[in-house]
């Protein structure tokens, strides 16, 4: 990472750790076999890849078979999507109004409705309940979202889906209703365990927490089928053909491996920078809102907006500083079309082009959060 | 590689070439901004990965607009036909028998017709002809087979493809008709110019030129819209959503940069390998039937039948002799059924499990030649 800048983006793409390639690097040259072929040099490869899905399903309470591996989070989550509406043509979909555009979009080629949420970015739980009825197959809803850093109540919506099955066994309605999460900013900080959250079906993505980029999974709750999303050859229990990329699958799984075991102390780290850097901007800058549940968050984010300011000005004015920052979703950095999640929080859309996100990350420091605060001294002045 | 064995399964999988993996580095630490974001180090990013697409596009003849990056050649043989066929719902596709699963199956899900190939594996351009008609919107042959080896004559396809076209354009058919190539396997041996084959689309792969696994491309002429694949962030003109793998295309345009210069070389190196082999083979086993076109050949496909013979003992007995072959496709290689290429040939189910390919490669010297030679000579014994 280039030294002349402050890093605060780690929301948008993460440097890899270390040991995540070193891991990968016998996969690129000597263990390049094809998993797919019958000798023992590949079988051996075959069982490294094994070994990483084995370790991806520990962290979520899975069993190996439960895990797909996909070419990024985007991927999974049309997996999921697509996976399971295909098969329930008749069906549903019901999805939170702040979801990633790697949901949002594929839900919408269906017959889909949209889920509100408070000014606070946290999904109303009586509206998903309203939205639900006795069509729905899929509620997708994000663990915490890539903008505002908003963690949603999964558990309590899984109760609710609870509810729902029992009600459907009850009036004879076989339709099943899956409960899938976008865990994609998630999962270096929050619990992933797919039966303690009470979801079916669940995305990670490799390039939002070290690891390599287009790499990912899809957890699947054993006995969901779904329709196969890239065919060919087979892999991955028929849904995702195409040789697999060992090397990237073997990176995700020493990356959720490393984030998970040392979230604790992370999550504590962050929470206390999160804190002071709050707590600075609130006092150098009384005008600032600051964005998003501040109980309910990823202790990476800070969304701040400074009202009467343009936001992609002072994204420069920032980065003539040396601090990096960003708008929104880096997907839709370069687009013209405001934030849809600060859109659906009540935000004017004055006040979200007057926004911009922090997201920390391992290299972030109290130090760099000093020179974030300065910087936006001399730029706001 | 292991020195242990004798690597001649250059079609299932390739060692990444050094360069490869060296050009691939920056971009896993230093250089892993996401490209979408706005900022200086980012833009950096976002140019390496233009310059990766002009790369490709300049071995393709194409323009770096051209080319779509994909996880693989799976996913972009499934981009390509995915990707016309459900803008045309109303029209069809005319495959070769022996496409690779990657094309097969996904034609499958449309209303697909199968063009005949004769005993050498070479596409009947009569029986082409016959199965076009005036709802025919794509066409898929692929460049080189994975099985056998056969280069198909994609010129004398592309001249009938445009024969059509000026029919349709006399008889006020406005369908566009477009043809698509699998080049997986030819990508390291011949000619990729697109505009010289006469095709609209094609995949590139390069998990089979010693490039990164899970990199490929899609070349779409400019014109040609395709339904978007994977819905999310936009990338790749809306069609492949998902943080850029920059790591992988820059690995990609390397890899295939590295064969491309050097092709013409190699082509000569393993066709005069290949013919040595193909010689010894059947000087030594008088038996021994070769499959596929001699003539129109990859140089680094030898496909062999040793009739009476079960080729999943013979390849295990070849293995203990240090000998690393397969039966077919890597993908099905653990599967029942028996070769859908074999078959298409007109070999019986017999003398299909009775056949085993040998593919060469950067590795491979006339020693390694001679050890399966005597390896051949010990299990057939």
């Amino acid at each position: 990472m280039s030294q002349k800048y402050t890093y605060l983006d780690y929301a948008a793409a993460t440097p890899m750790d270390p040991r995540v390639l070193a891991a990968m690097q016998p996969f690129f040259t000597e263990q390049f076999y094809n998993p797919s072929a019958t000798y023992e040099p590949a079988l051996k490869v075959a069982r490294e890849l094994q070994s990483a899905r084995a370790k991806i399903a520990h962290w979520l309470g899975a069993r190996a078979s439960e895990v797909i591996f996909t070419a990024g989070g985007t991927e999974a989550n049309n997996l999921a999507i697509h996976g399971v509406m295909q098969r329930y043509p008749d069906s549903n979909i019901v999805v939170s109004g702040i979801e990633h555009d790697a949901v949002l979009k594929p839900a919408k080629q269906y017959d889909y409705r949209e889920v509100k949420v408070d000014e606070q970015g946290i999904v109303s739980l009586e509206d998903l309940r309203t939205n639900i009825d006795d069509k729905t197959v899929l509620i997708s809803i994000m663990y915490a979202n890539n903008e505002i850093g908003t963690v949603q109540p999964i558990r309590e919506v899984a109760k609710i889906v609870n509810e729902i099955r029992d009600d459907r066994r009850q009036n004879g309605n076989s339709l099943p209703l899956y409960l899938h999460t976008d865990a994609c900013q998630a999962a270096a900080y929050l619990d992933l365990h797919a039966a303690r959250l009470g979801v079916d079906l669940m995305t990670i993505n490799g390039g939002k927490m070290y690891g390599p980029k287009q790499s990912g999974a899809l957890y699947v709750r054993a006995g969901i089928e779904l329709a196969p999303f890239i065919l060919g050859g087979g892999q991955e229990r028929g849904v995702r053909s195409g040789t697999e990329n060992v090397a990237a699958c073997v990176g995700l799984a020493v990356a959720l491996d490393l984030v998970q075991a040392d979230r604790h102390n992370e999550v504590a780290r962050l929470q206390n920078l999160q804190k002071k850097f709050i707590d600075q901007l609130q006092t150098t800058f009384p005008d600032a809102i600051i964005n998003g549940s501040q109980k309910k968050r990823l202790p990476s984010n800070i969304h701040v907006t400074f009202p009467g300011r343009d936001n992609e000005r002072l994204l420069l004015q920032l980065e003539q500083q040396g601090i990096l920052a960003a708008a929104g979703s880096a997907c839709s950095a370069s687009s013209e079309e405001a934030s849809h999640v600060l859109e659906a929080l009540g935000l004017s859309e004055e006040l979200s082009r007057a926004s911009i996100r922090f997201s920390l990350g391992h290299g972030t420091t109290e130090p760099h959060l000093g020179q974030a605060i300065a910087a936006l001294k001399t730029c706001l002045a």
